[in-house]
């Protein structure tokens, strides 16, 4: 299996923008691709405050851009993960000035000074699956509150060329995917995104050993990842906004401000695609949405916030999304 | 145990506002209470268009208020819920003319005219515990769409009288309870309200035996119910806002517009309530929650949004909430 | 003219909620009303904070309620404000612990402490018409920053008893009016607002000698105040969302959250008046506000904020909204 | 003066993204500049519907990217507007599918089919300062409803090549300026903008002969428009985010989903200037803007919504912004 590493020639900080690719992937064929964390590495203790030791814009490096062969403007990208180990021996996050859903931001501005920028050293347990979370401030003299949390590895960054010529930083999400950072982009699910240039130009990164709902904080357990992964072209179906398919569920992902937005996009792009593949009236599909549809936050922190809409994909009535893409996915990430 | 019907001298359509108790209830002692429907029972067929056979405000009704013993301003109201039982053979659902999360409503106004209102009627089948959704349109000539869906059922609206005096009528959420329209209030949950008057004036309604995440259209599938539930006073503990705990989980609900202010308020009081409990700093409790923190939305469709946010009760290293309230009653249901 | 004082037993803090009249007033009359200002005149020095001199819910008093002759549920009160004198020789403003637009709230949560409270003490000049402002923050040894501001009176609370049986704070807006915190309620201005309740039950309070657009901090320059005001009843015409005009301008009030939604209300709401008055069709109504729609921010800080939308008068091509009321009463104003 | 006109190798459609400057231009030196409207000219009659004439992503041209000698990054780039003259005869408006703040958009997703798409054709009269509005639909057999509207010639969207390498189409609004879409981007105004790239890239289009608050439709008078303006580069200030400035006013543009975030950022950056101007406190200046700022309502149509927060120039107490870059600008414009 072709291995892409994350060296510096490797990585980039945007979506678009006129570099050359990397490497070119071919529909069917298994490749691992390493990602560094979010902090580009500089996070090595929690010593290394991020504001001091990262610098703008080089923040949330993904590996990339991958030329997909064959990939055409109006096609769809399907991407499966087929496993996300991560890397090293330990993750990092932090609180970081003015980012986060308890504190003023750029975007929600408030007058209140920053709150206090500290990291966290998560220890990793590949074997148990763990992460141990320790309190930094003890409470009198008192053993530090520690606890072992379980391992969830997902992918905060998965994105391609955005349409209509843009560039955007690594660190946003949007309707070519991005800092999506929601925990079901993980081993087993495929993701759906647009095809807007010739060779889609695949980045991805910001691995995350865990992650809460919406990210609270804005920073979840950070580590570089090695994520195997596989792709297909989908022709003749465009997805302008991601979806995401795993052997139970299918979605859509909604990227928008504020957050009942994420929502609505999500179900209704959710609604559409339940009445194409069954034929239901949009009524129909709006209302058994309603009683048996899935929501989960992504983040409720970066530019745009993230949104999941879920049904069982049983309700598709023996219909295949995407011309059965995840299931032959699927079928190689086994073999593989 | 004591049963209270819903007749007509039972119910009312607010929360507060002066109205006699319907009857005392002693904390402790398990009680069974029916509710109506969220028509008030007039929508009997699919014929019966809500916008037609209803009348505002004469919606949601709720049954009570109930007069709790010894509940006192400044008290905690825990309200497990035991069991919740659909009465009937069937629920209806429909879409309600500017209402619902995928429509122009009064408070997100649009210049589009109404969706089509339409409405579903699903048999309940209480051995299998499914209800059964049928397209109302067909394509073609082909047979209808048509499946069977579990039966989850769960309490849409459950308060106390307001804080300041205020009377809300019962179709509003709020930091009384009220309309939460969460699936996370259901059988096995203990629900916690402020006590704002004497008696704490309690009163549900609203019974959904199926409801998705956000309750895309506005109207779940909506049945009269029978609610065995058992409360406690939490004297000492107060309860500004809703909280939830069940037998492996705590949580904190959010009421607000927009929905990412409801994610802030659930999590930043549920940040609290894990400093309270394990002596955590603020910061750190803040990160464990980022990792760890599960976000459920209830509702997107309300007069205002609800979003639960929900941790594992292990965190509490061994510390219970409320004084171990949700454990006694769980007892008390155990033996009922 | 009628002078009803601001004594105890002539406040409230709702709207709604069973108090029983303080006195009946008859359209066409001019009455003069005096309110409290919104510290209930516990404010007293820059010595007094807010939290603690005021007790919530005692916060916000509004004079009433007034029952106005005549008024049935289904009619619109026309209340025309003819003059508005802020009483005594100073005002305060303050920041008050979580509350204003640039700080975390109850409802909008953050982590952070509350920002310090301080409370500035503005003294009138009723003959220059101004306010004086001067920091309280002396930077180095130099003197303090101080600026002569304009007067511009106006009525921070005005409202009516809500539908649907609710009560409501008189510090919350909604489509009772109510704390609507908007400069455009002023001395010759008429306010519509809808009759629920036999009587219509009349308050108002929460006089500002000056405020600017959106009340950033939550409080303005807070006054008792002598408004002077006339009535009349508008039969046949429902007024669900409240209305105002001037002699040059007509406009809607907006109280939603998020803010667009209440730029949305607003201005469908204008969009429908515009086409009742002048028979336009709703996308020519919709396409000529766009152009000469003016949008005034009320208040970004009370628990739904406001949006006012307007038109010229002229554009309604010679028609008289609520059948010339507001000419009408202007006409009892001159000579009064 | 130089020309530059809006030929189509002078036109793109993005801010930032590689394409060479098309001109040079020097500080203090006025330079006339044509741009193309909105539709880039496509709409020709009322006839034409911009859904069909124009063709994604080629919206919204605007003229440029003009290189700025001497501007680097980190300085500001001070771009005075001295004229703004409509060219031509008439300007065009239009509904557009799913776009507007009264329909369900691509952002605000909803059920409901698009609103009807209609164009409206404006007579421009140069000499009365006139733009004529005619419905488009005439109720019954009367003539139809058309009135004169004053002409008030503004910029829609000027900007400059995005920090972080991105490139954003140019009907976005942001940090780099872009599609702002306020009416008091207007002659006599100076707005104030990053330099995030050596030579800025300022470009500009997008005129509007008329424009209301929120641009209401998403559509304002769209116009060509010859745009007469005046650069200055301010060296040692940087500015992340837009500001603006008259002989009278200081503003700050916001620029954010949901409004009140515009709403927030706006004022909190105002808070900031007032405070480095004055040396006031910032609760202080938060005080003073709270009672003296003016909101300003841009859009609520486009990707991000525009709020401009403004106060007096005369409460800087004598200091000047920008190291009077405005008075600067505004004498060459009074000798040009």
């Amino acid at each position: 299996m072709a291995f892409i590493d994350a060296s510096e020639r490797n990585i980039g900080f945007t979506f678009g923008g006129g570099r050359d690719p990397i490497a070119q992937i071919s529909p069917g064929e298994p490749v691992r691709v390493r990602t560094q964390d979010c902090f580009a590495g500089r996070v090595r203790s929690v010593q290394d405050l991020p504001s001091q030791v990262c610098e703008f814009p080089f923040l949330n490096p993904v590996t990339g851009p991958l030329y997909v062969q064959g990939a055409q403007p109006g096609d769809t990208l399907a991407v499966h993960l087929i496993d996300l180990d991560p890397v090293g021996e330990v993750g990092f996050s932090a609180t970081f000035p003015h980012f986060g859903a308890l504190t003023g931001t750029d975007a929600t501005a408030m007058l209140h000074p920053a709150l206090e920028e500290v990291v966290w050293e998560y220890p990793l347990d590949p074997v148990a699956r763990t992460v141990r979370f320790t309190a930094r401030k003890a409470a009198g003299g008192a053993p530090p509150y520690t606890v072992d949390l379980p391992m969830r590895p997902m992918l905060g960054t998965i994105g391609v060329a955005p349409a209509g010529g843009e560039t955007r930083m690594s660190i946003v999400p949007g309707a070519h995917g991005g800092n999506l950072d929601t925990p079901l982009i993980r081993a087993g699910t495929t993701v759906y995104l647009p095809v807007n240039v010739d060779g889609a130009l695949l980045a991805l990164g910001d691995g995350h050993a865990l992650q809460g709902d919406g990210e609270l904080c804005g920073v979840a357990v950070e580590v570089p990842m090695d994520v195997t992964l596989v792709v297909e072209v989908v022709t003749g179906i465009s997805t302008p906004w991601p979806r995401l398919e795993t052997d139970q569920r299918y979605g859509s992902i909604g990227v928008a401000r504020p957050l009942e937005d994420a929502y609505r996009g999500s179900h209704r792009r959710l609604v559409d695609d339940l009445c194409a593949m069954t034929g239901l009236d949009p009524l129909d599909a709006l209302q058994l949405v309603s009683q048996v549809g899935m929501a989960r936050i992504g983040n409720v922190v970066d530019a745009e916030y993230t949104v999941v809409a879920l049904i069982n994909r049983a309700l598709f009535d023996g219909e295949q999304a995407y011309q059965g893409a995840h299931d032959r996915l699927r079928a190689v990430a086994r073999v593989s």
